[in-house]
Formats: structure tokens, sequence, C-alpha cells
């Protein structure tokens, strides 16, 4: 058997047998307890005939499709292109950024359809899926490609799938904890997803501390075209946050409300993120990270909130404050993380999706009075939950913020702890950033991207 | 205070604090007017319910959210990924094509659901938005991103914020002289948003005509991948125009018949395109400029007319000639009106978006007297306009060409003034089209292209 | 008149007037023909009023448009950058595969509209055009694109333009025997599409065989970036599926379940071709052909089948499958068909596209007892079809498959034939794969690829 080229020291990055093994038993359970429990839910399976006659739905438009597959297929395109393109901006690990994103997202979703069905459409013994749950797999994957951007560059595809595994199952309890223990609405996700997922991996990445990750410095920075391709990730997570959420909002103004809001604080933050990151710049110069990054903060804020009658210009303050925080975020923030934390964030997730996070879960919604009704409605404030006032509602709200950030320390500390162990083949701290472990890279370019940045060999002038 | 780095024969270029005090400003500005003014409309407000009962809607999915959403999520990417993509050609101005863009459309946006509100959807003091606002809000800032395209490269980002002001509002009173004073129909916007746009940008890159723009002359070509990194916003210019038409038209057939009219004549322009491109050059070989750009004028020209029933191969036609008419503007007509009229034109507008949008505008669409029904309803003359015979509307379609015509000249004159003034930051002639001047751009891939383009330095071999 | 510069040995690739006069040609009767045959149908016509009265239809959502405007922006993005872009991952290739794949997909749509029209739409002397047939046109030319990646970097526009004119020919009538008389449900189009277009491009290929290929060999391989836009094809092909499998299924729960399916299928597929990715190579790295391609074959797969109640488990096993048959295909049997067969596959076709279509084409359906009303409703077992059985359907699935294979072998080998005639202007061997030949290149970078790649010059050091 060859030994594999590049190995670090002492690091045995070769994946022949043991990346196959995993996938392919990942693989395995999934079609076994999909075989046991998913089937098609009712408006998905042939009986919808039958379904129609017995609610008196007199047309197939009716159908849960039409009123939520556009807004899949958007949020579809923000977790593989999104998130995947988002993640290139690291000059020579773009394979890994789309590669490994698309392997975590396509195991799962798949897991999450298992977990989220157990605890929220599980039926005389069956997961019964319809649209919905492909929009709520794909928004539990957001989480986990929110922590991966957190330990990008630094992990093999192996400690990725494992990961996914355990945080896969940990936003399932903490989902169901926060919407159907305590009642809380996040409809967006701004707990859910991006709080927990953020500080899950943050806990993660501090776990697996590299002291010596200055090895690969040069690597960690990006290029004109790997920040160009960045660019594209950033634009179809910022374009398609409307349909993000309000994917699953109630049919009808909620849905509608959702977007428009979530458009108006997107569109401030984007102002607000090029003031400071030229303001906070000596030279006065826009950073290609910030406009990446913080333009997206407002969506990842105004989230819980964006489908109640947050009001478009509240959704303007929103953006307006989170591009702000997220932005001075990224200038003084990250740094400290590191250097005193020793918490290595290749992406800044914690400036995109913690701080911003926990904006959104936090914000307070004044209803006005003259939409009262419609915030009872909002929040459901019927059957045994018809005693809740919005003060009571917003103590939920904050213990809702507290479970998901125990959640995501407690479950990141144990999975980083298992991430640790050192057989998953994860690269050593000078050959991270680099995408020639993992992949088979076309040689010229290589070579001429090498003659590029050694300063050993003499440049051509 | 560091002095900025590169700063052009008595230019400054600084931006450090007029860009955040501006973008500030704005955003400002933007919160308080919407704190004012701007409520959800009936259908996104948690009163849709009441409203649902009054007009007797059996279904949420009669919510014009439906109706529109996917086709505004199309026309959102356009002008984001679209526009900015598009303008990426220039081999170092991919930060200022797509972060510039980003942006002023971030801006514009905001600007516009006020400007179009007060017009449009005013009531009781209030502006009552939905998802129709938004797309109307894509669209106006469609025309500043297509006045930007001539003006790409030659100006700052605070230049850009200022004309987006300027342009927004005028765009808002043009469209309300056009579709509520003259009642013209034009849903695709081939006269307010291409010919009003284009006219308005290339008067305003008149007033500042740079006679020492030859200094720049080598940045202003290509290089392979950033012609490719253009395909993408082409093709997702081209893809989802049918949406673009058909975005506002009205529910059920003229939505319907607007897609499929634009669809056409946007494959017939590709045809046309690539045999002009071919034909003009004496090599005979294919030109990426008109591949990027020609391709669309079909769908600026059938713009005014799609939703009404020009019929396929009437769409056909359409497309045909702007394809040639395009094509042929880029080869002959652009250097001329440089050398000529003074008018650098970086992307071209006025093969892709003037010449286009005046076919459109002048369309005259020959009604089958089997649908005259369907033509009554598709111009509404109903009501005062009861009178309307095709022939009058014909004069009254003319009437709002001349109209668009002038608002962009004396738009554009007063605008071009304004930004003439040498406060604003904009690069010396010989750092234009360089993402250096405003943006942190990589080190080491930036001195390898330096190294490639520079002749002084003795190439390696 | 100039000769042109890159001229293969006695090969004469001069477009400036062949291209042109093909290409105005092609247009002319389009317009020609789509003025004799082609009018809008009920649904996008101004009559629309009379027909939803006519018809009981109380809503405008009820338009079909509503059913099915998103999933064909989808597919339409899928033909246009999906195909366009996958095809990019060859180094000096990138106009010509999205170039080319433009070209050809404009025409192919406007002849597939007629084509198709005439076999299905066709009603007293005219073709009835809806959003259905868009859809249909955009399938048929998805067949020519993937017989494209066959021929990929070896032929002339001209040559792309004739085949395209031929196979989408072919198509119809293959879909015309398939569906109407063997009565064959296809909703993904395994067997129309996939099958069939995979075996027409690989016999023309076949017939086109260059035994001096390999004097282009080095520029048939990848770079990084290139391979980083190839991903950008690869996500929207694997993203959009669902909505290719789903876009002309039936209202309702079909499209519902085809959605659902594809979504599963597609998930596991990218398992098991990482995992046969990295396992069957020595080093163990992941290859980005697979993971461009590969990840691809579960939509294909599941094509058939994907709006029967082929349940979500079975949907997994299919994509499982079908990760493996077309992983191995490019290890083992591409580089087999090219010294072998003489069957030389740029884009490897016959492993992303024939051997799953086959696939999907063979696979058996079980319903389940409880659903075998909504199995009669698939296969529409009423009126003259009433009496046949599951098993009986299974013949003439069988049998769909057989006659797809016949008309793909027997038409490539007739187009090839007409392709091989010495005067469309195809490249010589040694110029293949390089975009040179029939684009206009930007000078410097070329210059500088040139210096890369070419052992020949004294590298710097």
């Amino acid at each position: 058997m060859e030994r594999p080229r590049h190995q670090g020291m002492a690091k045995n990055t070769y994946m022949r047998w043991r990346l196959p093994l995993v996938c392919l038993l990942c693989e395995v359970a999934m079609i076994v307890l999909f075989g046991v429990f998913v089937r098609f839910g009712p408006e998905a399976d042939a009986h919808w005939e039958e379904e129609k006659q017995k609610k008196n739905i007199t047309s197939d438009i009716e159908n849960d499709f039409y009123f939520r597959y556009p807004s899949f297929q958007d949020v579809h395109v923000m977790i593989f292109v999104g998130f995947g393109f988002l993640m290139m901006f690291l000059k020579r690990y773009g394979f890994g950024a789309v590669g490994f994103n698309f392997l975590l997202a396509a195991f799962g979703i798949q897991w999450a359809l298992l977990m989220q069905g157990w605890f929220h459409s599980f039926e005389n013994g069956k997961i019964l899926i319809g649209v919905e749950n492909l929009i709520n797999a794909d928004f539990c994957v957001g989480s986990v490609c929110i922590a991966f951007g957190a330990i990008l560059g630094k992990t093999s595809p192996i400690q990725l799938l494992i990961m996914t595994l355990f945080q896969v199952t940990l936003f399932a309890v903490n989902e169901y904890i926060l919407l159907n223990l305590l009642h809380v609405k996040d409809a967006g996700g701004s707990m859910t997803i991006h709080t927990f997922g953020a500080y899950f991996g943050l806990t993660v990445t501090r776990i697996l501390y590299r002291p010596n990750l200055e090895q690969s410095k040069d690597k960690q920075g990006s290029v004109y075209h790997s920040d160009l391709f960045a660019m594209i990730g950033t634009l179809y997570l910022w374009m398609y946050w409307p349909s993000f959420n309000s994917a699953v909002s109630e049919h009808g103004d909620a849905q509608h409300r959702a977007a428009i809001n979530t458009y108006c604080s997107l569109a401030a933050c984007v102002l607000t993120t090029m003031a400071f990151s030229s303001m906070l710049q000596k030279k006065g110069k826009l950073d290609m990270v910030h406009i990446q990054n913080a333009t997206l903060a407002g969506g990842v804020a105004v989230g819980t909130s964006a489908e109640m009658m947050l009001t478009p210009y509240g959704a303007l303050i929103v953006g307006f404050i989170s591009g702000i925080v997220s932005t001075v975020g990224y200038v003084y923030l990250t740094p400290f993380l590191e250097s005193r934390l020793h918490i290595q964030d290749t992406c800044g997730i914690h400036n995109l999706h913690a701080m911003p996070g926990l904006i959104g879960g936090s914000l307070k919604t004044f209803p006005e009075n003259r939409c009262y009704q419609g915030f009872i409605k909002a929040f459901d404030f019927t059957g045994p939950y018809q005693a809740r006032t919005p003060g009571v509602q917003g103590g939920f709200q904050a213990a809702g913020i507290v479970v998901s950030l125990l959640m995501a320390f407690a479950g990141g500390a144990l999975v980083g702890a298992i991430l640790k162990l050192p057989i998953w083949g994860d690269a050593s701290d000078e050959n991270c950033f680099e995408d020639d472990i993992y992949w088979e890279v076309p040689e010229d370019e290589e070579s001429d991207v090498y003659h590029m940045h050694n300063p050993d060999k003499p440049a051509s002038p």
C-alpha cells in the first residue's frame, strides 16, 4: 500500500479506507432507518385525492408544496452554494470548502429528516415527510455549515461527518425543547440555527486549538479570484435570506411579512457594514472580509422576529445595528478571541452568526395595539398558552437563548473531545488550509501557485 | 492621519471619513422616513385574516405573495448577481463591480420603496408595502445599475450613492408621469427602466468626460477568468428575464404571456448576436463582449410589449432585430460615441439598454381582432380611458418615450454636474478601473498580476 | 480576406461566413414556422377570462403558470448555468463550454417548441404553448447538452447547431413513441432525456473518432479555478434536480412526491460518490471529476420513478447504487471505452447519464397495496389502458428503453456521418479543447498561461 504523499508530522491523513467506510456506514444506516420509519406525508402521498375530499380542499394548488417549494429551493441554494462558496475565500482550500460542505450537508439532511421527524412528524410509528420537512432539514444542516466555518481548513472529512452526526442530533433536541416545551417562536432560527450553530462550532474549535497554526498563516488569506468566488456565496445568502426567514412561517401574511422584514434588515446592514469597514481601517479602504460576511448579519438578527409585526423600520434598525456589531467584531473581537481565548475561528462565525443570533434572539417585539390580535396569532397564544402575555413570552424567549447556549457549549465540548482523538486523519498544522491533503489537485497550476507564493525561489524580477 | 497610498494627480481618494459619513447619514434618514411612513400592506399585515373575510377570500394561497414571490426572487438575483457579475469583466475591478453594485442597490431599494411608495402606495399618510413594492424597488434600482455600467471604474462609492439618490427620485417621478398621467403600459420597463436608465447614465458619463482616460486603457480589458465570471451575470440576467418582464403583470394570463414572449425573444437574440459577432470580425471569431451583452437585448426590447398579445413569432422578430442592433452597436457605435461625442461608456449600455429600450418602447403591437377584448383589458381602457383607441394609445406610448428621454438628459446633466465637484474622491485617470484605490486587495496575487501585465519589468522568458 | 491565424493541418476553422449564415438561416426559419404555427395556449391567451368562466375556475392562481413557473425557472438554470458551467472544467475551453452551450440551447428550445408542439400541442393547425411547453423544450435541449458533453472541445459551433437540429427532431419522435404510443411514464426523463441523449452523443463521438487526440492531451485536464467554476454547474444541477424531475408531473401529490424522492436520491448519491472516489484511488484522495459528475447520477436514475410511490428509502437505494456505478465508471469504464471502443467521451457522459439513465429506466416500482389507487392514477390505467397490470406496464417500460437506444444509435450514426463532412470547420487534433480557435481570447493572460504550461520555454526559476 502506497503511503500518502503529504503527511504532516506524525499525522496520517491517508483517507483511503477510513473515509469510504464512514461514508458507506452512514449511508447504509440512513437507508435502513428510512426504510423502517420514513413515509410520504398526506400531501405527497398517492392518497392526496382522498385527503382532499376529506378536508374539502377544492384545488391542488392548496397543497403545501405550492406554498413552500419556491422558498425551499432558495434555502437549498443557500446551504449548498451559499455556504459552500462563502467559504471559498481561502486561496488554496476551494475544493475543501465547497466539497466538504457538499458532503456534510448531503449526509446532514438525511439524518435531520430522521431526527426532526421523530420529534415533530411522528405518527403511528412512521415519520411522514413533506416539503416543510425538507426545509427544516436544510435549516438544521445550516447550523452545521455555520459550525464548519469555525473549523474550516483544520479538519478531515471524517471529523466533519462525525460532527454532523452529533450536531444534527443535538440540534433536533434543542429545537424540540425550544419550540415544543418552551413554546418559543423562532421562524428564521436566530436561536436554534445561528446562536446554537455558532457557539457549538466555536466550542469545537476551542477544544481543537492548534497552538502552532501560524505555520500555515500564509494560506489563511485570500487571493483576488477566491474573493470573487466567495462573493457568489455572499450574494446568494443575502438575496435568498428573505426565503430563509419566511420558509416555514404560517401561510399568508406571516410568510409575506417575514420576507419583507428580512429584505429591509439586509438592505440596512449593507450600508453600515460598508461604513464601518472603511472607518475602522487606517487607509479607509473597504475590506472584502467584511463585505462577504457582515452584510449578512441583518438576516441572522431578524430571524426570530421576522414573521412578527416587527415593522419595516424596526427591521432597518436591526440591520443597522447588526452590520455595525458584526464589522466591529471582525476588526477587534476575532483577534482577541484567537490570542486570548484560543478560539481560532477561520470564517469569523462569531461575528456573522453568534452575535447577530444573540441580538435576534433577544429582540423584544413591541406589537402595536392595533395588531394585538395578529400578535396572539403569531405566538399561538391559544389552548394551553392562552395565559401568556407578551411579557411572559419574552421570558420564555430568553430561556430559549440560554438553553441553546448551554446545549452548544456542552455539545461542542463533547464533540470537540471526540474529534481530538488522533484517529480521524486531520492535517498537521503546516498543512492546514491546503486542498492538496485530501484532494487530487491539478498539477500544473499548483506548481504555478507555489512559484508565485514561495519567497525562497528567486522570483521572476 | 496616514495619507492614502494611491493618490492620483491632485486627487484625494481617501474614503475613511467621507464614505462612512455618507452611508450612515443615508441609512439614518431611511430609518426615520420608514418609521414615519412605511407600514405593511393589508396582505402582509396581521390583519390579513380580517381582510380575507372582508374580501371573501377563501384561501391563503390568494395572497399576492404566492403570485409574485418567485418572480421577485428572480428579479432580486438579476439586480445583485446579474448586474454585479456582468460588470466583473474588467481584469482588476471585480471587487468594485460587485461590491459597489451591492452598495448602491442596497441603498437604492430602500429609497425606492419610499419614493415609489409616496407616488403609488400612499394611503392615509402611510406607505403600505407588499411584495409588489419590493419588485418595483428592485426594478427602480435596476435603472441605477444600468447607469452604473456607463461610469463603471471611474467613480467613487460616494458618487454612486449620490447618483442613486437622485436617479431613484427622478425614476419615480418619471414613472408616475408615464404610468399615472400618460397611462402608458410598460410592464417590463423598456421605457422607465432601460431607456431612462441608459440615457441618464450616458449623460452623466458625458459630463464626467475624462480626456486622458487612455492612461488606464490596459485595465479596461478583460482577462480569461474575468470573462467567465461575467458570464455568470449574463446567464442569470438572460434566464430570469422572463420573470423580470412578467413580475408585475396582472395575475393570470398576462403574467403567463409575458414570460413566454420574453423567453422567445431572448432565444432569438442569442442566434443573431452570435451571427453578427462572428460576421463583424475579420477573423470571424466570436467576441465575449457581444455574447455577454447583446444576447440580453431581446429581453430589454420586449419589455413594454411582453404582456400584450405580441405572439411568440412577434417576440422572435423583436429578439432577432435587437440582437443585431446591439452587436452592431458594440462594433461601430461605441467607438464613435467615445471619439466623437466624448461619451465613455464602460459597459456599452447604449447598445444593451438604450437602443433596445427605444425599440421596445416604440413597438406597435398589432392585436388580432379576436383578442380585442384582451387588448382592452391589457391597457385598462375603462373608466376615464374608455375612449382610447389603439392609435391614441400609441401616441401616448410615444409621449412616454419622449418624457423618459427628457428626464434622463436633464437629470443626468444635473447629477453629472454635482458629481463633477472635486470633493467626492474619484480616482485620477491613471487609476481608473483599479480596485486597489478603494479596496484592500490581497497582496501576493496583486504583485503577480502586476508582474504579468507590466511590460517594463523583464518578463520571465 | 484575411486567413485565420490558428488553422490546424488542412483544417479550415474560419467561421466568418459559415457560422453567421447557419445562425441566421436557422433563426429566420424559426420565425417563419412560429408565425405559421405557434400561438398562445388558453392559459396564456387574452381569452383566459372566458376560459375561466367556461371551466368554472374561480381564481387566477389556478392558472398552470403558478403550478409550474418556479420549477421552469429552476430547469432553465440547469440547462444554461448547470450544463454550461459543468463543462467549464477544461483549462482553456471555458468560453466554448458556456458559450456554445448557450448557442445550441437557445436554438434548440425554439426548434423543440415546434417539434414537440406538432406532436403534443397541435390543435386546429396551431401549436398552443404555455409554461409546460417551455419546460418540455428545456428538457429536450437537456438531452442535446448531454450529447454535447461527449464531443466537448472537438467540434465547431456549426456542427453543434446541426447536431441540435437533428437531435431535437429525433428526441421529439422518440418521446412521441414512448409517451403516446407505448404509453410509458417517464416524468424525469431517465429514458427520453438521459439514455437517449447520452447514447446519441456517444455514437456521434464514436463516428468522429480522432486517433491522434493525444496531441491535445495536456489541454484535456483542468486547472484549479476551472474546477471551481465547474462546481457551480454541479451544484445548480444537484440543487434544482428535484424541480427537474417534478416539473411536468401532475399537479398536487405527484409533483410533491417527485421532488422529495429526487432530494433523497441525490443526498445518498453524494456519500457513495465520495466513498468510492477515495477508495478507488491509491492515495485515497478525492477526485474532482467524480464530485462534479457522479454526485448527480442519483437525479438521473430516479427520473422515471420519481413521481411514483418509490418511497424515500427506495430513492436512497437508487442514489446509493448510482453513485457507485457512476464513480466506478469514471475510473474503469471511460479509459476502456476510449482505448478499446474508440469512444472519446470528454465529460464522461456514459457514467453520468447513460448508465444511471438505464438504471432509472429499468427500475421496477413496487407499489404497496395501500396505494394501488394512486398507482393506477399515476399510470393513467384508464380508458384504453385500463387492462394494464403493473407487470404489463413493466414490459412497456422496457420497450421504451429499447426504442430509445435504437433511436440513439441510428440517429447518432446518421448525425455523426453528416458531421464528419470536412466542411463544418472543426479543429485539428492539436487544437482541440482550445478556445482560441473560435473566440477572441484576451491577450495578456493567454500568454501568461502559455508561459505557465509550456515546458519548452525556460520557466521562471
